[in-house]
């Protein structure tokens, strides 16, 4: 999943993430709590509304981001209070009010209210952290069965609702309403978007299995979260510092303790090489910013190992980044130039790059499914793992 | 033309120049000779091979950056001795080398070395100037005469020439040829490149009109131009501070001493109801960094006047940008979301703010090409001054 933080995949219209074949891309609640708020993005329909995206939507609880951006935060069995990274002011997330927040944002997927567990801890306090979650756990199912019916679907108004009689390549034709908005807040404007037109439709809320590097834990965590009950399930607490390898072991143990039956998300993972190797564990869904920040780095990820654009190597280099890539960046520019647009600050530099990483992201993981199709994960685990990675 | 300093329209793929119609666009020799350097450019063909832009490209001549960027600038009959602004380093720009410059970018429309006049200047100034102009013209002229074989035409290598065998938004076949970027010398690759393929061809080199805000100067130095001969004409000196009655009055003035069959071009003009003014008058091509400069600010030009979008007002507002405005912006983005775009400092509110003001410039033109070809330049001026402009 793209990760589109403040309701935008940094510098990609939506357009291109269709094109480039995004099923569901991630918000992030902390951030568009803050800004544009709430109350602005339930009242144009919630974030596809909002943002004018008709594919699925996930958004996470708020609480990673509480913990690693915000200001003074203090935690209490009710909750956390911390002050915006942006203005200092004071907020509380609970579990009720993180459901509030979600529940307005309007996403797809939605994520129990956690704690996610620093690292390294102490086998006690990891305890303590994992069984304050399994609580909060209960607290967003029960708030979310009580209010799941407010979630903004079907009040969408203003732009781009036909938008899907048009391929998005197409300009549309010009019209002339200025009455535009001030109606349109007829729900058959929904009609292509699925699930989210039927009646009484509503979002789906996932746990998460914290526990920290502990197996014991985990495995606890992860049952306490599966008798409360969710459709789907996500290993949070991973990607914070750990050893490569414990990453690995926990997603490998956790995944066992889940029902293979339900979506199971690994959260902010990983390079190309790890969320192949998670999904052959039997992992369904990560979410990762780096192929967006990796590539406003300069740094690419391509079929030949990974790549510095910057490097000085490549500025009279006229091939394409990635020969065996079919995205529209490999298709059209060279190395030369892309070197140039990132040397020279240029916004295009960001915009291809981003491009082109998370095209191949989005390929591996669409031949991920198709070795799965075929029964062929392994052959196909061994074949990545022979990659050149420089 | 939308201006692309740095060989990129900040922050907009070509595919989506070329879906905005985009007929020619311009790029900076300062800029280009500084970084990536011309031998770069040239290696790869030239602009059009090195940015993959098959339609047309004007270079300006480098004079008027030199003067208004550059630090230590030190002027003689010769040339121009300059310091980088990214380096400091020490450089030397004549008519003759700006002339070598622009050969090696390869651009399609090439301009005299000018010296563009400081306003306000005295008479005796400006005739200087004006005359120092005239005479690097020539030498501009000389230069080029002899060297326009040079230009890197043909030597295009590389990415994207197989591009157009397909629409730019579709997606290529995966290709595997690793010996792409060692090889694609051939010609043939620029068989649908028009006139750049043909034997022979050459760049065309335009002159420059300078002389303050002086008839009089105008009128000589438009005369001492078209003696020496171009196949296009441009005014310079104007949008340097002076009033807009004093341009207006400028171009009014000289246009009449530029031949009618010749393309007359305005340097560095201007809002929507000046270069519909300017057409009027008998302007064929204008230049300007405003609709692409004003977006990255939230300046958004549409046929309801212009829009400040970080205004608090837009924050909630579903309605389109522009309601009469066919882009690709105003038909999915509603306003509230383009104002938290740009509140939220996300790069998309640059690209989406960029393509709808070049689509509204660019639609703007194509208007006028209209009425001019009914016949109804005049009717279609007033209506436009009639427009609301907050």
């Amino acid at each position: 999943m793209p990760v589109g933080t403040a309701a935008s995949v940094k510098g990609i219209p939506q357009d291109t993430l269709e094109e480039l074949g995004a099923q569901i891309i991630l918000g992030n609640t902390y951030h568009l709590y803050l800004r544009p708020g709430v109350e602005t993005v339930r009242k144009m329909g919630g974030l596809h509304g909002f943002m004018s995206w008709d594919r699925a939507i996930l958004t996470d609880s708020g609480g990673f981001q509480v913990f690693s951006l915000s200001e003074l935060r203090k935690l209490n069995e009710d909750g956390v209070t911390f002050r915006s990274h942006l203005d200092g002011s004071s907020h509380f997330f609970s579990p009720e009010s993180a459901m509030a927040a979600q529940i307005g944002l309007g996403a797809d997927i939605i994520m129990a209210f956690d704690e996610c567990t620093e690292y390294p801890a102490e086998r006690a306090r990891v305890r303590e952290s994992m069984e304050l979650t399994a609580r909060w756990a209960a607290r967003s199912k029960d708030y979310f069965e009580e209010h799941k019916q407010e979630v903004p679907w079907g009040q969408a108004s203003g732009v781009g609702r036909q938008e899907k009689q048009l391929p998005h390549h197409c300009f549309a034709p010009v019209r002339n309403d200025n009455d535009l908005r001030d109606s349109g807040r007829s729900t058959d404007r929904w009609a292509t978007d699925g699930h989210r037109l039927a009646p009484g439709s509503t979002q789906s809320l996932f746990g998460i299995v914290q526990g920290g590097m502990d197996r014991e834990l985990r495995k606890e965590s992860a049952e306490r979260t599966v008798e409360i009950g969710f459709p789907g399930y996500a290993i949070g607490g991973l990607s914070v510092g750990e050893p490569r390898e414990a990453t690995r072991e926990m997603v490998e143990w956790t995944v066992e303790h889940l029902p293979a039956n339900r979506p199971r998300y690994v959260m902010g993972v990983g390079t190309p090489e790890e969320i192949v190797e998670y999904a052959s564990l039997g992992v369904d869904m990560m979410d990762c910013v780096l192929p967006t920040r990796a590539a406003r780095h300069g740094l690419l990820f391509t079929s030949e190992g990974k790549i510095s654009i910057k490097q000085a190597r490549y500025a009279q280099d006229a091939g394409p980044l990635d020969p065996n890539c079919p995205c529209r960046v490999c298709q059209r520019y060279s190395r030369a130039y892309l070197r140039h647009l990132y040397a020279s600050n240029e916004v295009l530099a960001q915009v291809l790059n981003t491009i082109h990483n998370l095209s191949f992201y989005l390929d591996t993981m669409q031949r991920v499914r198709h070795a799965i199709s075929l029964g062929e994960e392994s052959r196909f685990l061994s074949s990545v793992w022979s990659r050149p990675q420089t």
